[in-house]
């Protein structure tokens, strides 16, 4: 077993930062830090629902997700300027509106619409994760400034492991990500529940113990993104 | 605890069957039904790579997924009509091309690019799975045609399991897949590795338990497709 | 004069079958099989009109058109991931939607819609005309099961002919379709009335005698094609 | 029989004129009014041949049609606006080609291509048979001036032809053709051949001898429009 | 200091026309020609307004712009063929439609739209100061047509400037333009006001005194036009 | 005359900063604040060239622009969703393009092209101009990077100006600029010089003298704007 790139623990999480009231104007925003990837999450409220959801007495929390063409090593092309979104960028934004709803009691919120924007400034791995977890700040936020605080049934966090030259590792980086022989992804509750899980293999199918130890490191890792996500939201009190 | 709609046992497989050769130019061709659901999956093999590949003395294996438009209970829009795919149909394709690059050995390919489309001619749950599981027949039958059996490295079969009011249950159709409290896929190999685990809580997080309750029936539910496959093979041959 | 490629009398069919209900949820559905051309035929009621016919009291039907990647020879894109449907597609779906309204009485139909969904699943020439000649199937069934029949005011059907190096013959296979001097579609009613007249030269322009030895080979052909229609329709019942 | 709502004989073309040079910079043009009808025709050389004729020796010929949002009644939609051309507009414009293709030896015209745009100024029906009329003068000027007109290997008009009130006439104006019973485009060439036959039904099925009498008309009516195309010529000369 | 290539001196502007009517159906319009450049620009009313408008009793209006594809040097791609119009017709279309707004009193036209289709059919450089100029015409006829000419509260027309190796001069054409230091269009009332100023350094920055000679020249050039669509509409009336 | 909004001079600038080095990738970046108003400008070097400067021995800089859907008010829809961008959208990054290209000796560039991505974090007016002014930083920290300050030949700013209830005004915020009577943007450089000026009259044409009040505002602005992009890059240094 070699050493990780960064000289991180096997089971050590990149330095975590969550900014609350970055953005001017929105109902709710975090700017989440983890290590040198970099995402602005806002929570928009809007006072109405989707087609499929009208007169229903209930509400909707959806996601968007997108990154700067200059976030990445090399400039990615701009996907308004190609006309549409990449499957990668739909799937990301599809598991950060499920993850969210999962924390949300969709009829307390009654009928408005909350649109969680992940923007990533800066990337170096894991920043589906890190949408997640900032998302669920500002989601909060947004919901405490409407009074219904209480809809929010959960707290949610992600984080990514994988299987790198170092074994399984905690919160992979761009270096490990771009060379892991499996990656995977979790979302969990406080509580211990299950939101999502996505495990991929990369280079050759891993075997289920394998996948137990990276379950592991996630349990682990979400507590310290429950903690940060807690104290973003003390100081912003 | 609940009987399942259909009457099946929890850990019990839909009706399985894959015939080859439906597709006539295909290189490799099978359509597999597993209960009401029934996929169209041929193999094209095209002497060309994709522009990241080229000069690189390896090859390529991609995947598209499409449904027919009455395929469904009710008739949805048709994809080319509408002018793009959806985010779920470029997911479960994204997919697919994953699972079954997890089993070629793209050098020993060559130079060439199989494409795999999965059109799926009647939906009843499980699609995705169930156009894995005829992709790799597909697959086997042009590498085959190619002479390139040698470069199939592994056998790959997918299949859903879920929580509902029966329990944890093998083989979800759409009855059970549209009130599934959680709803997993996922891609195994016959000798018991991991390509991709898909988990998704749908009215409440899931237990790790139950999680493992699910990954079990999906090891029993694989082992049964991975003799269906072989069959089909063993048919044709 | 030589003979066809197929050894086909000039003024013989391919093979005909037309197998219905094969799709699950349609409300009429032909599988039609031409030779090596096999096209799946659904017909999907809806109660709706389009916009310019609501509170008209009369209801539409319409065609859609596709054709599976590799339906053909060499592996076509797939016209739902380019993001738009070929001139060649909007072309047939439009002939197949006005062929198909010429036999309804859209007043005796009600406000609601009939959508013909013509997919190409293995195509060998001729898949315009296959489609006009399954979807009357698939209409005629959707109609019945609406307790609707009389709404169906004629039998509609459709065979391509050409002038080849056989001379003028009927319902071309791909073979003589690619090299056809002049290539027509004749869209015939049962009792002998004229639908719609397609013809092209190819390679020089054809002589009014020519089109009329076309005319006849299709009236002809089509009697056939009505008996198979009225067949499959009888098992059916 | 009640007369036409023009008042003209049952075989009376509107009044034609088609004034060459019209477009300052194209290789050849032709404004071509038919009645109140008027399209801008424009031949554009290109010492390039599309992808598919590469390195063969031969050249191509291709036609795009468009309409002047407020050429019609109503104002209509721009397409460039809408993003997509309609499968009217597609339609159209594969036809011209292919109409105008009939008439040029491909070998004879060298690794070129003539992409004829037929814009409709005014529409007042015929919009599709007078930019055939109009793009074969457009073509033989484009042609000549290139010292290729022995690549012109025949002379190509087009008339509609349809079923109204007042029986089989020719050349229909908007009023009658927004209510004719069926509706038919002859292309054919200066010396009795077929290039393109398009008949449909639009009320009810039409007869043979219904079609040869529009057959008729059409014949009648291209030798007129034969002569005006000839004399638009030997004015420019 | 050289001669303009045209000839023409400094202050001059092109022979201007300005022909109403051509179009058959519009409820006005007008053809332009400036030189070489040649614009076809019709007005059309509908008796709606854009929804951010609906219920406010004021009516809107709006400009598109084109250029047929053989209206220049070299064909240009048809913007409807290539699915999206450019930034730069979105820019020019724009400036119309402000232009044209600044001498309508909205509320005094009442809920309806009249929208400006200005389309290129030879172009010589100048096209979009043209296609304002024209507009006005256009516009003045449909707003007569509908008794509602005092909802025009001025006139306005366009001219461009430029720095050229003439030094600063009147009305560039297409030489002028593709080889000018400067480009300058100016929106202009007949009473001295400003609409629009636009100017661009296209090959140094320029000094603000020269802007001040275009600026001198524009309110020349204007008076001009002012005087040319007067007369379009007197001979109109 | 009343009070500005912000109780500001009518030729004071809001407060500006400039942080260089936000983006982690980018060869140079300038994340630039006036007022509410916030942009993340990067330029990314690439050693290509687009196909219309191929082997000519020349670079070429261009730009383009967007805003994160909540940097507004309300939440605005995000064009990557959409499939298109705005007419705004692409009229604001042309004018950047340009402006960039303004101060570039394009030659001395060599065969390789710098790509400008402003990205609107926050918006609060003058969003274009910030784009202007802190693109001009990172261009100048990405040429520096490359050894190629020499092809730097100007220094660029711009501001905003317009015609309000206090008369004319220096760098318009939000509540200013939608309810002025005219708005006006002016790039100009540090010697002067003119390299792009946009002006239009919102509620009324406006007068030339007024225009001259609001081209010595933003002469007197871009003074100041000079001085904060020298001390940024000073800092940098």
């Amino acid at each position: 077993m070699s050493e990780r790139p960064s000289g991180r623990a096997v089971d050590a999480l990149r330095s975590v930062s969550i900014q609350t009231g970055f953005s001017t104007h929105a109902e709710g925003s975090a700017l989440i830090r983890m290590g040198g990837t970099e995402v602005l999450c806002t929570a928009s409220v809007e006072t109405r629902v989707p087609p499929f959801l009208r007169g229903q007495g209930q509400g909707w929390v959806t996601a968007e997700y997108g990154m700067l063409p200059r976030a990445t090593h090399t400039r990615g092309s701009r996907e308004a300027a190609r006309g549409k979104q990449s499957g990668r960028t739909q799937e990301i934004q599809r598991l950060i509106g499920r993850s969210l709803r999962a924390c949300v009691d969709l009829k307390a919120l009654g009928e408005c619409m909350v649109t969680l924007d992940c923007d990533v400034l800066n990337a170096d791995g894991g920043t589906r994760c890190a949408s997640i977890t900032g998302a669920w700040v500002a989601l909060a936020l947004a919901l405490e400034g409407m009074g219904k605080s209480s809809a929010l049934t959960g707290q949610v966090a992600a984080v990514s492991c994988g299987l790198t030259k170092a074994g399984p590792v905690l919160d992979l980086d761009y270096d490990e990500d771009s060379t892991a022989q499996a990656d995977t992804n979790f979302v969990l509750t406080a509580d211990g529940g299950i939101v999502e899980i996505q495990g991929t293999a990369e280079e050759r199918p891993f075997r289920p113990e394998e996948f137990q130890a990276l379950f592991g490191l996630a349990q682990k890792g979400t507590q310290e993104l429950f903690e940060a996500q807690k104290n973003a939201l003390r100081k912003e009190g």
